[in-house]
Order: structure tokens, then sequence, then C-alpha cells
């Protein structure tokens, strides 16, 4: 077999001959039946074969005695306060040993560690009953696919994960600072792992990707042309909660928006909108924004169920890592730690962060002026010598506009981002709420601004419509370029170049990398950064067909057309251009909910006011405008009041889930009370 | 001294000479310094004297086997399944003894099982570092006030609160009926208690007032003329959060007013109603609507966190005594009891029930009607013959109007419970949020539908004006009449029969009751029925505040006064007219808080309204009606973000108790922590 021929060639020592059976004590991924064994490393100290989850890359200037104690407290037990882990440095891959970073070690772990680490992160799991418990080591063997010593009982993403959670809580115990680096101070009980990477040392962090189990999952998931579901648990499997929750609300999204497209083809070809049927559906737009966001969440929430993270219990949140401040007590923990007040951090974000965005979303204003100087030109243009190039001129400024809005957005997104690390969060979900918001106003602002300016200013429906098309279509072509065609071509130049060099060398026939060139490439490919933008694009797409579709039927076709492709271009995306991302464990997609919800409450809003603006309304209030007005701000409201009542109604937890939680709720109150009650006996006994 | 005189004579057997350290094993209320003991029973079996807590009234037809084997149920061990509680019946009194109920009982706790019973019900008291903790009996002595053997740690209040719980959860094992009774049916598992009520054995269960206690509460309460603040913890030591609550919230209410009121009378009194501060009036209102609501959030999650309520979780809730269904699998408990379809539920409640509140909806609607016509009858015979008796004619329809309305919601008041219980709910909670629901929707509508039509349909601020003021000062009236003084003097009569009787046979010269004669007193009391209708009247007042005082700025005055006179007749109500209620533990004001919040939106809706109703604003808008609607709409707009966005950032836990919550999180979770790491030690001290 090809890759054991490479391993032996790599630097990591494999034991070739160790009897098959002694490798189940350790982690190895997946069920049994797997085509091949992973590839392995030896931790030097024990002695002990282990298959690498997580790799970490220090800086090449690393202090040699700043390594040798970091790998002796990630191996050291944990009653010493270590993370009792196993790790080894990896071997030279085939390229330029002079540019490769030696310092790139492979971390792993024994079986009986995960597990009990999957009970420190209190991971859920499926029990013999077929409901979702909190995992224990205690009472293991009641889990459904627990055997034996419990291989395959943990993906490997979840595996990964708790290397993570355990490396990030290994604390400093006496240490004042980091062997050989004076600068890099430590606190007690602070995270060691946390501090190397503010101070640089420690350059990432990262999980490795499985390679068989990749390609069954891309194979299954985009490489096939088919007419089914994305395969959303075995996404989960090898990416965790947060992405297949990312990629089940994109599937969702474009299921719910198909009714609105089928609807919406005979609209634009026949020119329905001529008549009654625009407000109809208006209406049909409204009903329909509310409806699927309120059974996403019961969707979401089975989704969460069956993937353990419901009833999941939040861990205490570290501070950032790029947190700092000046040292003080910790009011909650009591430990010494460096605090930040939070006037100073209001001040920042209200006397500066605050204006900077005013003047962002002035600025915006200002570009869009312009381009409604370029069309008023454009349009004179055509008109003192109508052509086949002044016809397409009059596509020119709405092109441009879509373009520059595009480049704001990613400008905006930089600037919002270093402004939101100035204002120095100490928790992460503060950061990612005070970026969230920023972001979001302005690309509301920056993508629909001319569209409302259009439709209720200069109340020109035509120009409403042609400016719609020009900016879905734009913005979706520009997206799905930069996004996954424009890092898979700078990905495939850099992984061509690696694979020449190892055939240079090796002239082996097999493509597959050894593990020490696999460990690199994958070091050097981009960070997935979250799923913030996918999220955002969602968003922004949510917005065009729910605040204007009425006006542009065509426009859900296109989004459910631009959502097959994200599809298979985001799968892509995730499967070759990024590193493998650690598992997020996600309840809900989040803030995304009360961003679409507001969105289709300000669609409510929107859809009503064109409904004024239709012709055969305005047709029907002839004699008094005041009368049509009072009569659309009364419907808008009944229908704002509807929407709200109608949230309220429908369960955020469908019945059977909600039966699941209460019966293990009323199970864990029932066991409290007979251990009290034995608790009693035995005291009456002794008192007796 | 009298009482101990009149112990002798009734017939609890009291040991007089039993060795006064004695009694301080078991519950004896108040901390030291108690001027006298309170009234003690002996339970015949054990011959333990105890304190009474709580009476249970069995019907005067009950089964001698049934009180038998109620008693032996209730004194039995918890290992037996039973209750662990000292419970004796009470004596004769001194009336007539052939129209006296025998079957009273009186239940008490030895100290010992009402602390290990604080630990059942989840009680949080503070701990000696200042932090509010779950009272558990293994680390009792780490508790602020707990000293030797935990006298006076728990209150009356909580004592009782204990037996209650303690009683509800006393569970039938083997039996299959209430022996003597073979049609009430027990299932294994099931309360005892809740089947004797639902089967009308058991009349009541109530707990008693402890006259010195309740004499020292009245009083620092409402006795004496003050200029201070009610004594909310001293309300919450007697009766418990869920009041303590109310009386705070009437309390914050009053206060958040008076600025309302202070500005209001000179507008009253100035006419300056006319000019432009008409529209800085209805400014003010709003944004007063809004912040008062958010700060009472704060301010109540301080007063539920100092009593230890605020993170005390809910207890898993028993059905409801009155629900019945056809025998089956609890799908949560696994237990076989009564289920009732929820279709079948639903059914009734959209076919039925709300059909029926549409029609209630619309008979207000048609007396509003009539309401109209008696007016404009009542406006013609003035018209034609203008004197002081017409002059006082004009007000006689507003009166009958409002005398209707309190009928009408009185009436229907009484027919949503029934239909609410007919709707056969599982659980309180569910069944007290239908009832809620049904009631505000009617009452709202009720109130207000009249005063609506007069700004917005006839559009005339002079009517409307007269009917607030006349609405307002008749249903005031009417409720203090209705609420505290008819009861009272019902009261008073039973008590003056009592005392003569007590004084015929006794002849005594001090007017206090002996025991027996004490709680069959008590017995006859009307049952408080909760805070319902206080929080019903307090959310009609808030309405005619909030939505129409601009146009008559004397309604928060008139608010203001009524409120000073309300705390004075609740107070004086829970404290001699009603039967004493056990204490709810509440967090907040729950359902109310929603309700209000509602209230708040519409006061927006309806204050922006009469902003462009009033002839300063029409003036300004005086070419175009058109822009003058666009603009009220775009305002109303804005102001509805505003509070939507001020609700979100106000944070609900002010931060001091965030902190400290985060701080009793961290450390909970710290112990686990430590607890693994010391059980991973020993295991792998086991292993070598």
């Amino acid at each position: 077999m090809a890759h054991r021929e490479a391993n032996r060639i790599t630097g990591v020592q494999t034991h070739k001959n160790a009897p098959p059976h002694s490798a189940s004590l350790y982690f190895s991924p997946g069920a049994p039946g797997e085509e091949r064994m992973a590839e392995q490393a030896v931790d030097s100290t024990s002695g002990t074969r282990f298959t690498p989850l997580v790799a970490l890359e220090l800086a090449s200037n690393t202090k040699e005695e700043a390594i040798v104690w970091l790998l002796s407290r990630i191996r050291d037990k944990q009653q010493n306060g270590g993370a009792d882990l196993l790790v080894e440095q990896l071997g030279p891959g085939a390229g330029d040993q002079k540019k490769e970073n030696p310092n790139v070690f492979l971390v792993g772990s024994t079986w009986q560690r995960l597990l009990s680490g999957a009970e420190d992160v209190g991971l859920f799991k499926e029990y013999n009953d077929g409901s979702m418990r909190g995992f224990t080591c205690a009472n293991k063997h009641n889990f459904t696919d627990f055997n034996g010593e419990g291989e395959g009982f943990l993906s490997m993403a979840e595996c990964q994960y708790i290397v993570k959670h355990e490396l990030d809580t290994l604390r400093a115990i006496k240490e004042t600072h980091v062997p050989g680096h004076t600068n890099a101070k430590l606190y007690p009980g602070k995270s060691i792992v946390r501090r190397l990477q503010s101070k640089g040392i420690l350059i990432q962090m990262f999980p490795l990707h499985h390679q068989d189990e990749l390609k069954r999952l891309s194979f299954s998931w985009y490489k096939k042309v088919k007419l089914s579901l994305q395969p959303l648990d075995a996404i989960r499997h090898y990416f965790g909660e947060g992405q297949a929750l990312y990629f089940g609300f994109l599937e969702y999204f474009t299921f719910a928006l198909i009714p609105m497209a089928v609807v919406g083809i005979p609209y634009y070809t026949f020119d329905w909108e001529d008549y009654d049927k625009y407000v109809m559906f208006a209406v049909f737009n409204l009903v329909w924004c509310t409806v699927i966001l309120e059974l996403w969440k019961r969707f979401s929430a089975s989704l969460a169920y069956r993937w353990g993270t419901l009833s999941r219990k939040k861990a205490f949140e570290e501070p950032r890592p790029g947190f700092h401040g000046v040292l003080g007590f910790n009011p909650v923990t009591g430990r010494e730690e460096p605090l930040y007040p939070n006037t100073k951090r209001q001040l920042r974000v209200y006397l500066v962060s605050v204006p900077f965005v005013l003047l962002c979303l002035y600025i915006s204003l200002y570009g869009m002026m312009i381009y409604f100087q370029m069309e008023g030109w454009a349009l004179s243009v055509h008109d003192d010598n109508p052509n086949f190039w002044t016809g397409i001129l009059l596509f020119i400024p709405s092109i441009i506009y879509a373009v520059v809005i595009e480049i704001m957005n990613l400008a905006y997104r930089y600037v919002a981002e270093f402004l939101t690390e100035w204002e120095n969060h100490r928790l992460e979900s503060s950061y990612q709420n005070h970026l969230v918001l920023k972001v979001l106003v302005f690309n509301f602002f920056n993508c629909f601004a001319s569209l409302f300016y259009i439709a209720f200013v200069m109340q020109d429906m035509v120009l409403l419509r042609q400016s719609l098309a020009t900016l879905l279509i734009t913005s979706q072509i520009l997206n799905q370029f930069m996004e996954a065609f424009l890092p898979y071509w700078l990905q495939r130049r850099r992984n061509k170049k690696m694979i020449r060099k190892v055939q240079k060398t090796k002239t082996l026939q097999d493509v597959e990398l050894p593990l020490a060139d696999q460990v690199r490439l994958e070091a050097d490919m981009s960070t997935y950064l979250g799923t913030f933008d996918d999220y955002l694009e969602l968003f922004l797409l949510f917005g065009y067909v729910s605040l204007f579709s009425c006006v542009y039927p065509l426009a859900a076709v296109l989004v459910v057309l631009n959502n097959v492709t994200e599809v298979y271009s985001d799968a892509f995306k995730m499967c070759r251009v990024f590193k493998r991302p650690f598992l997020e464990p996600a309840t809900n997609i989040g803030v995304w909910q009360l961003a679409f919800e507001a969105m289709s409450v300000i669609a409510v809003v929107t859809n009503c006011a064109l409904i004024g603006l239709s012709p055969q309304v305005k047709d029907y209030f002839s004699e008094s405008e005041t009368q049509l007005i009072l009569w659309i701000v009364a419907v808008e409201h009944g229908l704002l009041a509807l929407k709200f009542i109608l949230a309220y109604l429908i369960p955020d937890v469908p019945k059977h889930i909600h039966i699941k939680l209460a019966r293990l709720e009323f199970e864990s109150l029932e066991a409290l009370k007979k251990k009290k009650m034995l608790e009693a006996a035995e005291l009456s006994k002794g008192v007796q």
C-alpha cells in the first residue's frame, strides 16, 4: 500500500509491526470497515502510537526551552495540571528544508482521555432509550454506539474539539512567563495557549483533515450530480453542528423559495404585475416570510436535538485572545487578570464607532447619489443618439454601482473588524455581536438604500425592477467568484507545486501525499473564518426577495439558482479550499435568526408601502389619497400584530422533542429524590 | 396569660409543663425576642408538641376510616412514602357544636423535617459570602442566619409553603381508592391531596395567620400615617414573594406616575393643551412608558435576587386538581394517569372559546353604541332646556356606562373562568395563561373601545376628556368598594358574632380568641384568589394614563391618588379580610410584564395618532393632509423601532447581580472540575 510506503519515508516514526489490536486503545476515526488505517504518529516520551488529530504551528524563532516546556505541559498528567495528551514533532517534508518551519507539532490522545474529555466539554450522545443525554464515563456502556473500549464512539471532529478544549484550558500554575520569552507573561489559572496565540508564539492550531472520510463526504455531497438532499448528518459528523446548521439553513431557504419562484415565473413572463395579482403577490410574500422563519426555528430545534446540542449548557466563557487591560481582580472568578473598564469601552463604542458607522452610511449615500447622476447622464446620451452601444451604456451605471457596493462592503468589513477589535471586548460573543451589528447595518444600507430611494422617492417601478435585477445578478457573480473560485485557483497553484516537488524527489505514481507534506499543505491553506460571510450573503438575498420581489418576481428564481450553485461552491470550498475548521457546537443560527426576523418586519412595512403605490390600489381609492394611506397603515399594523401573535403562538420546539426534554428533566428530578430518600433512610438507620 | 388559659379549655391538649427548651426542636416562628409563644398543638401518636402551621378541613361526611388512613399517611416516615409531618384534630370551638365541622386538622412539623423540606423545594437563602444559594442540609451551617438547630432560619410563610409542598407530593402507593370512598380512585404515584380536593373530600387547606406578626406587619404597613415606603421585606416575610412583588410593583408604578402627575397639574389648570405643549406631553408619555417598564424589570430582578427566587429552578408541574381525562400513559413520566388529547382541547378553544369571546366583544360594542345614543339624547334634552338638572343629566350616561362596564367585566370574568376550566388544561400555568388572555382582551376592549371611538371616529376631544374622567373616577370608586369594603363589612359581621359567642360562654375581657376559634374564624374567611384582579386593575389604570393622558393630563394625578389608597386598602384586605394565602415563589410579575409592554406599544400608536389629530400639528401641515399622515406614520415607526432597540439595549438584570450570578455559576463549575480531578487521581492511584 502506497501510504505505508510513504509513512516510512517521512520523519514520523511508525511502529510498522505493532500488533493491530493495540491500536484500538488510541484514537482511530471512523467505524470498523475503514478501507485503510489513518496515518499515525508516535509520542516520543511514552512511546505510544497515536493518530494525529490537531496540528500546532509555533513561530520558527521559538526558543528551544519554550518548546520543551510546552510539550511537557501538554503531556503531563491531569492531576499535575497538564493536559494528558500525546504530542510529537512533525518530520521534514519534501519541500525546501530551509523555507519550512520545523516547529509543527501533532497532538493526539488515548481513547480513555478523549472519553473523559467528552464529559468535560458536556457532549450529548444517544442513550439506549433513544434520548440524548450528557455523556458520562460512569455509565458509558448505556450509550447507544458504545462498544468495547469505545472505538468509533466519538467522531474525529468531536475528538479534535475535545483536544482543542483541553489545550485551551491548559492553565499556567506557577510560571510567571513563557520560558525563554520573558515578555510573554503568564498568570496562575490563565490559559497558556491563548497567551501564546496573543504573543504570536503559537501561529496556528488547526484540526487535520481525514482524506478518506473527506473523499467519501465530498462524493456524497457535491461530486455526483443528483436530485437529493445534502448529507447533513455526514456534514455534521465531519465539520460539526455550526457548519451543518448553515448548510441546513441554506437548503431550507432554497426549498422555501421554490413556491415563490414557481409563482414568480408566470408573473414575469405574462407581465401579470400590471393586474390585480401584484397585490396578491405582496400579501403572499408577507405571510411567506413569517411562516418560513417560524418553521425554521422548529426544524433547527429538531436538528439540534438529533445532534445533541439543544440541551447542552454553555461553557464558562474565557476572555478572547486579543483582550488586554490593566491587572486587577476579576469580580466573577476572583483571579488576578487584565481588566478593562466597561465605561471606557462604551465611550469607544459611542464616541468613535457609532460616528464612524454614520460617516460610512453617509459615504454610501453619497455613492448612491453619484450613481443616480451617472444613470441620468447615460439616459440623456441614449436619448440623444439611441443605438446599440448607448443601449448597453444604460446598464453600465448599475453594474459599476453593484461592483462599488461589493467593494465598499468588503472595505467596510475590514474596518469594522479593526474597530471592534479596538473596542477591546472581553468575550468572543460580545465581540461577535458588535461586529455583526456594525456589518449588518452598513450592508443593509449600502445594498438597499438605492432601491428604497427608487421605490419611494422616485416611485419609478421600471427603474426599480432594472436596478434590482442588475444588483442581484452582479453581486451573485462577484460573490461566487470571490468566495470559491479565486481561493481555489490560488490553492490549486500551491498544491500543484507541492505535488510536483514530492513527485520530483520520490517519483511516486500515486498523488497521495505523505503525512508530513499533507500537514504542511493544510497549514498553508487559508483559514475558514466561520459562517459569518455565508450567512450575510443569504441575509442580503433574503432582503432582495422579501423586500422587492413583488415588483420583480424573477428575483426568487434567481436566488434559487444562486443557492443551488452556492451549495456546491460552499461545499467545495469547505472540503478543498480551506483548512478544516474546529467543530462549533451550535444550537441554532444565533443572532442571524434575529437578523432575518428584523428583515421580515421591514419587509412587511415595505410591501405594504409598495401595495399603496400600486396603480390598482390607487385607482380604488381615487377620490381620497388620505383614505388610501390610512387603510394601508391600518393593514400594516394588523399584519405586524398578526406576525407577532403567530410568532408567539407557534411553539419554537416541536412537541415530540418537548416531551423528550421534559421526560429527561423528570427522570433527573426523580433520581435526585430517590437519592435523597435513600440518604434519609440511612441516616435514620444510623440514628437507631 | 389569657391564651394559655384558653388553650386548656380548647380540645388541643397542651403539655403545659413541658420544659421550655424542648420546644426549640420544633417550629416556632420569628426570631428570639418574641413577645409570646405561639399557640401549640400536640401530635397524639408521637406525643410531640408542635406549632400548627397549616389547617386541613375535610368534609363533615368524610368516613372515619378515610381520616385515620390520611392521618397515618401524613405521619408516616418518608422512607415508607409518608410525609413525616405532625398532625392533630382541632378541638371544638365556642360556637354551636352541631353546626361546626369537627373534621378540621392542624399540621405542623419538626425543624429537622422543615429543613430537609427546604432543600426539597429548592429554597434559596443567604450564604455567608453574601450570595444567595440553594439551601442544603449538608452545609446548613454556612448559611448566614443559621444558628444552633436552625430556629428562626425559615420564616413561617416558608414553613407553611414547605408543609404544603410535602402534603401535595404525598403520593398513593398501592391504594386503589380512598378508604371508605370507593368513588375516589387513586393511582400509584399520583398526589393524594389533589385527588381529595377534586373529589370534594378535602374542602380546603390553608396556612394559619400568626396574630403577633400580623399585628406588627399591619402596624408598619398601613396603620400608621407615614411618608415612607412599604415594608416590602416584611411583606415578603409574611406573605411571600408573589404578594411582595405585587406591592412592590404598585409602589413603583405610583412613583413612576408622579412626574406625569406633576407635569399634568399645570397642563390642566392653565389649559396648556391648546398650545404646542400638547405634543410635548404625548412624546413625554411615550418615552416614559418604555423607560419605566424597562427599569421595573431591573428593579424586580434586584428584589427577586434579594429574596432568593431569581435563580431558583421551577419545580416539575403536577396536573391541576380539576383536570380529568381517559386513563393512559403519560409520555413524560411513563405513569398511568388521566390524559386528555390536545387536539380536543384545541377544538374547544378555537370552536367555542374564541367565538364566545368575539360574541362578548360584539355585545360590548353594542353596549357602547347604546351609550352614545343615550349621550346624544341627554345632549338634546340639555340643549332644549338648559338648566342645572339637565346639566347633571349630561353626566348620567357616562356614569351608567361606567357601571355597566364594571358589571360586564365581572360577569365576563366568571364566564371566562368557567370556559377555561371547561377547556380542561392539564397544567395550572397553561390554565392561567388562557384565562389571563381571555380576560385581558375583553377588559381592554370593554374599557377602551368607547374612548377610541370618541378619539378617532368622532374626533371630539372635549367628549373624550369628559368620558375619560367619568370612567376613571367611577371605576375607581366601584373597585375600592367591591374589593375591600364590601368583603370587610361582611367579614366584620361574622367576626363580631364569633367574638360575642366566645365572650358569652367564657366572659373573657381579652378579645384574643383561643386557637380553636381563631382557626375556625380563619376557615370562614374568604379565600384570596391571587394577584390577578389587582394586576388587572393596575393594567387598566396604566392604559388610561398611557393611552389618553395627553388629552386629560389630570388622569395621572387621579391614578396616583387611587394607588395611594389602593396600597392601604389592599394591605388591609390581605391582613384582615382574606385567609392567609400560601407563599408563591415569584421571580417577576410574569405574564403581566408582557401585558404592560403590549399596552405601551399600543400607547405609542395611540399617542402618535392623537398628535396627528392635534390642531397645532394640523396647522403646520395645512397644505397637505397626506404629508401630515406620512410624517406621523414615519415618526411612529421610528418610535416603535427605538422602543425595541431600547428594550434590547437595557440589560434586564443589573450588572452587580449579573456578576454575583456569574460568580456562583463559575464556582459550581470549578467545584465540579475539582471533583472530577480528584476522581481521576484516585482512579490512577487504583490502577498503579
